[in-house]
């Protein structure tokens, strides 16, 4: 059986420092899906003459699904794999529409690192970014997590 | 065709109001479709034995499952109906484990109002919180709408 290597560790996290993961494109499909799950079926997401009549110029995905995409894309970076202990909160921007053939990559860098009362543990604050493939950032925000230490210190 | 009622104008929040969604029971079939759509395979959410060694006592949902079922909560209580101009911006925090088998049910209380620059249009920030089965506030934020006024004044 092949190990994962293991994620960062709290201690491991600089401030200040950047990571990327990969790119995934969007497809009609995924908003479809998204629709389902979520329950939310707004014709901005599913009919294209209304999205087009509300300015949009047609369907636009959800933008608690770009949201999605992003925590996707970041656990296949593997940065927090066998490390993270809980999501515990975001602040998050919609800032551009994502379309169908969008794709969409992350940037986050580390914003924060603080101790928890608890020694075998402490919070990271990324600052996350996610960009289409002009490069526009098309959502962003802040997600704080709580990291596994190391060793208890 | 039966006409659905529009839901409300900027004019017609008024802080301080709330409103209650219907309930949604989340499946261990939502969470597979989640980790599907989001890429987020986090074992958190699929490995039980995983889980439970991470204390959470079995798979637990995505947190951003719960926002979206949240959002969907909201769209089919149709507050917006055709009004939603844009969804800004979120805070959000993950107070709770979701498991399969917990209904949700999203209570929103109109938090603040403000007009925009643009006479069409105004903003709308709802405190949200999302309550499990036995009334225990698993996730809660505020989110911020753009919302289409009845008439320019």
């Amino acid at each position: 059986m092949k190990t994962m290597d293991a994620g960062l560790f709290f201690e491991d996290f600089q401030t200040g420092r950047t990571y990327e993961t990969g790119g995934r494109t969007l497809r009609e499909g995924d908003i479809t899906a998204f629709a389902e799950v979520s329950g939310d079926h707004n014709p901005l997401h599913a009919d294209d003459a209304y999205a087009a009549a509300a300015g949009f110029g047609g369907r636009i995905a959800h933008g608690v699904l770009g949201l999605a995409v992003a925590t996707g894309l970041l656990n296949q970076r593997g940065l927090t794999r066998g490390t993270l202990l809980a999501f515990l909160g975001l602040t998050w921007q919609f800032r551009l529409p994502v379309r169908p053939g969008d794709t969409l990559g992350v940037r986050v860098r580390v914003a924060s690192v603080r101790e928890s009362r608890r020694p075998d543990r402490g919070i990271v604050v990324l600052a996350v970014e996610a960009r289409n493939q002009t490069g526009a950032v098309v959502q962003s925000g802040e997600f704080t997590l709580l990291v596994r230490r190391r060793r208890a210190s």
